[in-house]
């Protein structure tokens, strides 16, 4: 029954409780961010199907807050493999429950370091799914950015 | 940016954590029911766009157990429209997050009734949005059972 | 100091705090799954020291919300000894702390599944404790279903 | 079906997580106090009916450390009211799950403070359930000690 | 009793806990990044008594894992104050508890904004506290960079 | 970079979050006492460098409450030191965001005993690092009291 899943596209759906508001009852950066590395973590690891830690956060806009009661959907995108990191690119879009109303909350980009064990010197992490044409028939191609990542504006 | 989501079908996507498992590493079934109630809980306020209780279990079956540092993924589709009630199948699929290995772990059936503020006597749910025939132009339709739904067996 | 404990029948306090409840101020039907699963699987591992698993709820009824603030208890009592697995019976009552008013929220019923460690093919649990008669000289007594259970209505 | 409780003896019962041990894999003094806390605070608002603070605690003694996997319960009995304060006497046992062996951990002892909204000023908390003498016909009878707590050793 | 405490520096002493950390037991980023947050929120209340909310991450690099059972010290500090944003930078160490080894862990740049209540059109934030001249006898002075930080490297 | 720290004392900085307040917005007891807990772990582990566990409270009193959205400081010193066992005296205060008015909450009084492993049979704690006197050249000094906590008004 368990069917096909895109390896590099991962998506996260939460409720945004009253523990994690502040007292206009807006979510708090911190509980924001956690989800946004969370995501970010299961996108790389479903990529590289190692182990991954977060190296750094390159940049997170916060646009607009998230409301208790809310519903938020974290969607993650890998847009750069290199030869044991990726960028992931994640954002948060919170969702009115009874108006449907959406609005994107938040955008940022991770970058993730595979820690694999046993492996071989030489190892290095599958290229991105989607390429164009293979990468080398399975060389290292480290840091391929990709001609429609880097035409994306403000990345 | 955000697109349109499928209103009837929703998708749910965690880590196990340590603290939500037993000394065997396997998640507790009260952890694994909770995010079973929570993405019904959403797959319904999407559905009815009105705030929902849980009304019952009908019934769930563990078949395998999620283990820690696994991904759990949950999907929740609603299966039947009442009049202020429909009910809403989940399944908790485990992810090895190394070797993506996937196994069903859990199925269940919950209904959940609306409970909306200041809606008029006659008020009633939308029905189904993949329905094949309008269900009688927008007067209430309540308890239709589809035939795919029916026949599925063990429900 | 510490007395004999009934075997079968176990009971557990808690209070419904903000972070478990809805805009509403109710309890989710998550966390009280969640709590209801503690004590089965409490009042099972008591019953049969060994570790259990959850491995179906065969039908829970939410009749009435627990809020904010009040206390909510929870009893389970073993009502059906199989092999290797047991049902358990679990009800959870709320109090409202100051008026001392109790309403019963919810029933249900789970199945648990022993998973012991090292045992002899031939194991199995020991029969519930009240029976009336002994239950073979040890032998195994599979799905027993006791006359004052099989008389509960509604189960 | 929810029958009469004993106004001034309530009991908890919970499970150790991983999440509340240190790495010896036993509870922090500060989750067994937590809970020591809790079920204190549930007794005296069961006896009194109104709001509770904490106004102290007067000693806690931790003998023997509850360990993962183990259950502890929670045990609370009032010993003295006052006007608007009362003590609450609290033990917790640990119980290997598996092994059903039990021993006391801690015992403690904590004041609360009523804090009722809207009272008269002359009011005051009613006097212990169990006194064998009426407490002079529902005027105030502050800081009554009975006998068989003030010969009990070490508190 | 309570002392003076200086506006602009905040400290935060926490332990990592095992429902922090993955399965190589070492904390995840997304728990690292919302201790950050919480402190550079404090810092920023205290440093313009209104409220806060987190607008963007600038950089953090996680250079070193921190363990379970080892203990993260957070430290904020302002370093630009704007009209109603300003800068805080938060380093993150880690401490083993009993080598009482440390090391630097993570580092990084949060951009917080007042959402002050009832303010008047033209209000703005109190300039750094440790300015060494006064900023315009308490005019607005938005975006002051100070030499000290100007010539970090890094940032 | 990571600097030196005074061993004896030490500092948390927490946030009152909803989840750890009672119906009137305020602090539970047992949530204080946990933090409290906390601070004199790390502050006994920190002085003896050694794994410890909290032996008993001897006296903690709740003078104020703390509010959800109010922060609050833990500072904890260690006031004795004897062979394996150490006092150390903590103090919450709380203080508004906002007002960044201050009040002392709570102070109280934790005996933690050091549970070392692999020490050799006459091991003892080193004494107290701001002691006027060599405490007889490394041998074993139980016990000791100073002069100005001996002098310290109700403790
Ligand atoms: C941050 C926020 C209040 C800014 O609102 P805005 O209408 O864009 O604000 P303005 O354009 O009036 O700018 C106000 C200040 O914020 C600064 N600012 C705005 N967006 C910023 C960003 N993304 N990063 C850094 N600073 C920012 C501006 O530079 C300006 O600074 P100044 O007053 O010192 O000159 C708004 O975007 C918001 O509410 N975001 C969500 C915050 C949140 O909920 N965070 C947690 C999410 S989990
Ligand atoms: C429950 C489980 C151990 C059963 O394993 P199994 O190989 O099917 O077990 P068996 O067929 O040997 O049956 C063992 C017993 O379990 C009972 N059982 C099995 N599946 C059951 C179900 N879905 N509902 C109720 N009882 C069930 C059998 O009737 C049998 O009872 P008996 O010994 O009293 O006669 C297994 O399905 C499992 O591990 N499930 C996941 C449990 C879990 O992790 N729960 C929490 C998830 S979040
Ligand atoms: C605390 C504990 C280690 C003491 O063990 P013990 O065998 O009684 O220890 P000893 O008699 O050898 O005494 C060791 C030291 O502890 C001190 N101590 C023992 N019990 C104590 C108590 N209740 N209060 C204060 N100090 C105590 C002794 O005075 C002695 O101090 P010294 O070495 O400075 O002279 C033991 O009782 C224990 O493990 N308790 C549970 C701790 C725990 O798990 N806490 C959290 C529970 S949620
Ligand atoms: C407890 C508290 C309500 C007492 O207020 P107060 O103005 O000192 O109260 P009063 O002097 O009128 O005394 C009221 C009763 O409390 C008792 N009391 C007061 N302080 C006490 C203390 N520290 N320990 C034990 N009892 C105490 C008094 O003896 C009196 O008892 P009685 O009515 O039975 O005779 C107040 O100190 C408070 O709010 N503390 C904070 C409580 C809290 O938030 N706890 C959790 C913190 S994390």
């Amino acid at each position: 029954m368990p069917g096909a899943i895109p390896a590099s596209s991962s998506r996260l759906l939460d409720l945004v409780f009253p523990g994690d508001t502040n007292h206009h009852g807006t979510l708090f950066g911190g509980a924001g961010l956690a989800l946004m590395d969370r995501i970010a973590f299961i996108a790389a690891t479903r990529h590289g199907r190692v182990p991954f830690v977060t190296a750094s956060v390159d940049r997170v806009d916060f646009q607009a807050p998230a409301r208790v009661g809310e519903l938020v959907e974290l969607v993650a995108r890998v847009s750069r493999v290199g030869r044991t990191s990726m960028t992931v690119e994640v954002e948060m879009v919170a969702e009115g429950l009874v108006s449907g109303e959406r609005r994107l909350c938040t955008r940022g980009s991770f970058s993730m370091v595979a820690v694999p064990e046993g492996k071989t010197p030489g190892w290095c992490l599958p290229p991105l799914a989607d390429m164009r044409e293979p990468p080398g028939h399975g060389t290292c191609t480290s840091d391929i950015v990709f001609a429609d990542q880097a035409n994306s504006s403000g990345r």
